[in-house]
């Protein structure tokens, strides 16, 4: 069994500690139950996440003043304001103070929701996130960022507030629908292209297991992920440049996700964030061939996420697409910015398209990723 | 005239250029103008302050790439989520990006509201505040603090979000309401009582002019009291120690807003927060005689509050108000902390009292802060 990593993340308000591993809630319950000793915790968290999972947290009640456990929905469905000013209302009512610790138990949106109520409530708050999906352990906890949605726009809403702690226990994922664990995986192929391609040679040799939810094998590409997150994050805590690089897919896949719905846990739904990355990144690796990037490089890349079999993108008109993109939080007054990867393990940042070139390319992708063409192109 | 002042606050993620004086904005348009060029700005203003003040910024508009003025309420009545939700979406849906700027343009609540929205909208864009009460350009503009409040609970929602430029004209102090202008000034004499005795002077020597909302006498108190400010801001910017001097009169004063309903600027209104506060100090300076602090300093800083001629507090039960201070922000797991002054320009920040004897000395105290007893005790 690997040994749970402790990872470190600095940040201009200090460090957060990360342990990733199977089995690295129980090796980290001391240091947590230190943290909280004494205080007043607000649980954040799923009814699935607290039935599943639940008894792996109560050795932290035991240590706190008092812990209120406080359940949003699944999903997405939970990252709005309203839920965000029921939680602050719940916190105050409950004697919150500036002295008490939020833990966010969940997915990427109890992570991204709980850090916001947190990082907001009496002007911020410590908080922990013990994330439960391969999504969240290697994306929506690292690097301080929390938010809600505004209709239509994803994370409109939100600030930087990086948690004191990270715990990525891989033997949770165990209880995830296998469709996402795909999604999650589909973000460490994001972080592989961009960012690591040895990362990527393990995914391509293990991605069976992995697929399989295998804690073990999971492990170590957590890690990975996590480790090159730090890496960027570190670089850009504010987002200012070189982070954006983690955008790479999410130029089209954010703009999929406000025009087909956000994403979320019921059965039948249109499209899990992980998809519409995986979709997002096709369509990138289709815009960086216009420019001549590394062909081969690209093949391999395409080669990796079609095995991952995308579910076919329904029927979108390209112009709302187009539209939402221009929304998007990344878009600039100056046009929308692109992420297009080159070798494995590299990508420029800012390139610009003409609005009608994309609106054109996307048409002939859209066709070609439509219910015929199910798997990517 | 004095010349229109300019200071720094330097804060973690930058520094805050202020300016302040009798005619500073007219003075700052052009770099105002240089930071917003060819940007979306979204101004947060009020009714009242834009007929009364808005061709002051007229020639900001024309340097934008479009200006979308946002309306908001009056006074405490503004700060609520529900109209930071609003605010958001306004700005969502009029293409606010990330390099879109924010200028709250009016008093304390709207400095507070529109510094919240930009800090949390995209997870945060730039502001500049042009503080249109005494309260607000030595208060709330100064230091980075926003937010709104919960039913009960004032600024229980918000950020640190540091402006990057802050204009305090006092030209725009001669339209205030008379007890607008009483409670912005008690606000300099708190900081004078605990942060510098030469500003206590001259709030003495220049009352009258100063009630009299004279721009060239109230442009070197506002500087004073800023520059004050700006010293314990920078000590502490997150407010974890020294900062919590400025909550001297807030303990009592917060308490006595959240119990008496928060003020506005209606007629017939029960308190405003320069109000409360004074009624604060004299209770926190009650306190400080118990514990035999400074005896002379106390007698002056009491003879400069009771020169307001505060209005009379209405009845309220001393445990309603021990409740509400248990419920406040600044309250911690181990009970009220008590900002007490010692001799003039110093206080001691983590004073304990036993609640009882809090509620003992409440007692006395409303008993001859009541309607029969205006002025102070």
């Amino acid at each position: 069994m690997p040994d749970p990593g402790r990872l470190e993340l600095r940040h201009p308000g200090g460090a957060t500690s990360i342990r990733v591993g199977a089995g690295a809630l129980a090796a980290a319950l001391d240091e947590l139950g230190g943290w909280l000793e004494g205080r007043t915790v607000f649980l954040v968290t799923t009814p699935r996440v607290r039935a599943l999972h639940g008894r792996a947290v109560e050795p932290l009640a035991a240590r706190a003043a008092r812990l209120v456990t406080i359940e949003v929905e699944e999903g997405e469905a939970a990252k709005t304001l309203d839920r965000a000013g029921e939680l602050w209302r719940r916190m105050l009512e409950s004697g919150g103070k500036r002295d008490s610790r939020v833990v966010g138990f969940g997915g990427g949106s109890v992570c991204d929701l709980a850090g916001f109520a947190a990082g907001a409530f009496l002007r911020g708050v410590e908080v922990a996130l013990l994330p439960t999906t391969v999504l969240a352990q290697v994306d929506a906890a690292i690097g301080g960022k929390t938010g809600v949605n505004l209709p239509g726009a994803k994370n409109a809403v939100g600030l930087f507030h990086h948690p004191t702690s990270v715990v990525c226990d891989t033997t949770f994922l165990a209880t995830l629908d296998p469709a996402e664990v795909r999604s999650g995986l589909l973000e460490c192929v994001k972080m592989a292209i961009v960012l690591d391609s040895d990362l990527l040679a393990v995914l391509e040799r293990d991605l069976e297991r992995l697929m399989a939810a295998d804690a073990e094998a999971l492990a170590p590409v957590v890690a990975s992920a996590v480790a090159a997150k730090i890496a960027v994050v570190e670089l850009d805590p504010a987002e200012a440049g070189p982070r954006r690089i983690l955008n790479f897919g999410h130029t089209l896949g954010h703009a999929l996700e406000a025009v087909l719905g956000l994403g979320s846990l019921q059965p039948g739904r249109s499209l899990r964030h992980g998809e519409a990355v995986g979709w997002g990144m096709l369509f990138a690796l289709r815009l960086a061939e216009r420019r001549g990037r590394a062909p081969e490089s690209a093949e391999r890349a395409r080669r990796m996420i079609e095995r991952f079999a995308l579910p076919p993108l329904p029927a979108v008109a390209p112009a709302a697409l187009v539209a939402a993109m221009r929304k998007d939080k990344k878009a600039r007054e100056d046009g929308i910015a692109w992420v297009l990867p080159g070798r494995l393990g590299e990508a420029s940042l800012d390139e610009r398209f003409d609005e009608a070139e994309i609106a054109s390319e996307l048409a002939d992708f859209l066709a070609e990723a439509g219910p015929g063409a199910a798997g990517g192109r």
